[in-house]
């Protein structure tokens, strides 16, 4: 009545087939001398600077203006280290890999010391202080996204509760920290930040983004906006939007072209209800556009215009 | 090939600006000396509860009726003192918004010893302890929620798998423990259990949604049922239902109106399929009535009515 | 001001109360000398099945060809022993609930030490193992699930973007894991594996599912995969998308019947954009099939159609 035990003598000989595999299928590992950037790190990075950018509201200690500076400043000292270790292997991950690109034989990441290669902690080091010195400028984004949800949701009852609450604004958080640290070039990090925000609110928003100030989205599961987006300031989208692409611009090979806008344009003051789907990089979103539930948009809209999408004809029908 | 920690020496300056723009933005902080809820603890507040609602499903120990008593004395009597506290700084948290509300330049907060103050501990535990005797009265909810879940769906092989595995039924319990406290009067941590529960699931319930029993959500994952939804025994929705408003009220000066009855009312035993979306606080939906996957729904459906919404007529060509 | 302990006093009036609740239900506890599989081991024997799928990608120490060996040799040395003994509780989980439901009044159970009952933990061995065997077989589907993600998806800049960042990828991986061991007759952990990823990518595919390889799901909220779908490879399919049941097949007592074919078939080379839908165990879609956004699905199509679903049409207002 248990386990036999003499049965896991077959478990070196199962291990020595799986390690062939990585050496077989060449993708699907990630082994080297090249540590990748840690997600739970990254994931504890982005936790930090969410108590930096809103203090007092995850805390366990109590924070007052007393005690904010000594907590403020162990935090980004703290945060100074372990991005710019993340960031130094995110970028020497990508010089990796398009070496090996370039030339399928190179063995560069398997080479000590290193010689000739660029700093990359230097490197990480410069990136993550450009990013540290815009975190006043985050807040008073983030400050106007706070009030847009307020204003925008009467089952809202103060400013703390929607930065308590509400994934919409913890999704824009996520991507304000994620387009910074995109638009400074740093490769991966991004992404995976992006994604660990996905994973919490249901709300997919490429870190290429650009997203102006006093952006709501209400509820938010299911929605996408894509990566090559422009979205002004003061718009309010609801649960299931998608703003994506058409169709996939390929080169004369057929191979896919990765940097074309392939998604909409969004003026200022514009709504955009549940489930609505705007797709194309060449369709733009006037000033004040609304667009009503589960509308499908792939052409312009001039601003002002108000559009709602005819409902699907309903049949009644008595209980037999 | 490293980092140059002399650049570090602008870390204090960055700290100095990022604590100012504390002060000069007002909103976005929350320090002082009334601490919030602590999201962390009111998670594991939620999740000991839900060891209390189903013994057993997730425990390391192995729980029979010879220890029960003494493994849910422990919960309680923890349950008791965390709430009682949790509870009472949301109260405080909540009169001093008030407070500050009425008069902008109030400093309650920063006074000691609190004299004139409501006794919020005495209050949270009040409230705690009325909660705490919902608890078997919960219980007899959600068996008949369990149950409902077995009948609808044919790929639940058991009651156990419905409990352990059903991210519908988690949500419900959620719910369940949400709106028992919002129905107590208790601010903000209704909403942080909610959230805690669309994070999990994908599902979006409003704690002052009124839900009867034997109510069962398939799949889940992007269902919105709004604050002031009134819903009957023995229902049951499907992914990507929303139970929504039409519009908001606002007042003469424009202002939104916060607790208007916005969002639907279901009777009971209806079924509403994938994707419907039913809007508005005048809105009822009589007994037995099934709305089709994709309908919208903006007036009422009397008793025991069958609705379907005509699908988007398709196109169909060949390869070229 | 402060909270009375002497309340604290109807505590065990309270937890007596709870526990009668227990025997007078009945049902929506579990409670006995069987104890469950336990979920947060469940997940961690799926994270360290990741890890041995996918080595390198997570992991905090530095993974290379020199160590990984020992590295996979400790993981799937422990991974025997904690699968066999979940296994174990999922085989007696099940034997007592058929027991139960043949003899309600069973008291199997309860009885020591288990004479004449199947030797659970040398099934949870063999089944263990046989599991364990499949890990390189199981390798050689999910590269093809990378390359396929990299090929369809302009924004994805590497492999590695994918493993590290694609809930699609992640949400496959653990659907590879599940269904393996629903095949292999695991009870219980494939559905707990399966609801593991739907919270985390929303993503919701039930263990049963057969997908072929160099599967793709772009984005994926939203997404439901039922238990009787039959995919082939190279199929990639959208956020929203639902390949579900028309209805539920009833017995002559109208009790639901469990097993049939509910879900839709779909042939190799089909792509189904966002929130599309295809119902009906009896619906085969043809290989090279593409299903427009937002297209309702309920017969077959044949290989090689475009099927585009006409939008709701539009109307346009200028603002008033």
């Amino acid at each position: 009545m248990s386990a036999d035990f003499r049965l896991k003598e077959e478990l070196p000989e199962l291990t020595d087939r799986i390690v062939a595999s990585y050496h077989d299928l060449g993708v699907g590992h990630h082994l080297g001398h090249c540590p990748l950037p840690n997600t739970h790190e990254v994931c504890e990075i982005a936790r930090d600077l969410r108590a930096v950018l809103f203090p007092g509201y995850r805390s366990r200690r109590n924070l007052h203006m007393g005690n904010i500076g000594f907590h403020v400043g162990a935090l980004i000292d703290g945060l100074h280290d372990r991005l710019t270790e993340q960031i130094a292997r995110a970028l020497r991950h990508d010089f990796m890999r398009r070496a090996k690109q370039a030339d399928p034989d190179s063995e560069l990441c398997t080479k000590a010391p290193y010689g000739g290669l660029p700093d990359f902690e230097a490197d990480g080091q410069r990136v993550t202080l450009a990013f540290l010195n815009q975190i006043p400028a985050l807040r008073e984004l983030l400050v106007e996204d706070v009030k847009a949800a307020y204003e925008g949701d009467p089952a809202a009852a103060s400013y703390d509760e929607v930065i308590f609450c509400y994934p919409g604004l913890s999704a824009v958080t996520a991507h304000r920290i994620a387009h910074a640290l995109h638009t400074l070039g740093v490769p991966l990090i991004p992404r995976m930040i992006a994604e660990w925000s996905h994973a919490e609110t249901g709300i997919d928003i490429h870190p290429g983004a650009r997203i102006g100030p006093g952006f709501f989205i209400d509820h938010g599961t299911g929605v996408v906006i894509g990566a090559t987006c422009r979205i002004a300031e003061n718009v309010k989208i609801y649960q299931g939007v998608t703003l994506g692409a058409k169709s996939f611009p390929r080169d004369g090979e057929g191979r896919l072209v990765r940097s074309a806008k392939r998604h909409p344009t969004v003026e200022r003051d514009v709504v955009i209800y549940s489930n609505a789907t705007v797709l194309g990089g060449d369709v733009t979103l006037g000033a004040g556009v609304v667009i009503g539930a589960g509308a499908t948009i792939t052409k312009n809209v001039s601003a002002g215009t108000k559009v709602t999408a005819e409902k699907p004809s309903l049949r009644f029908r008595a209980a037999g």
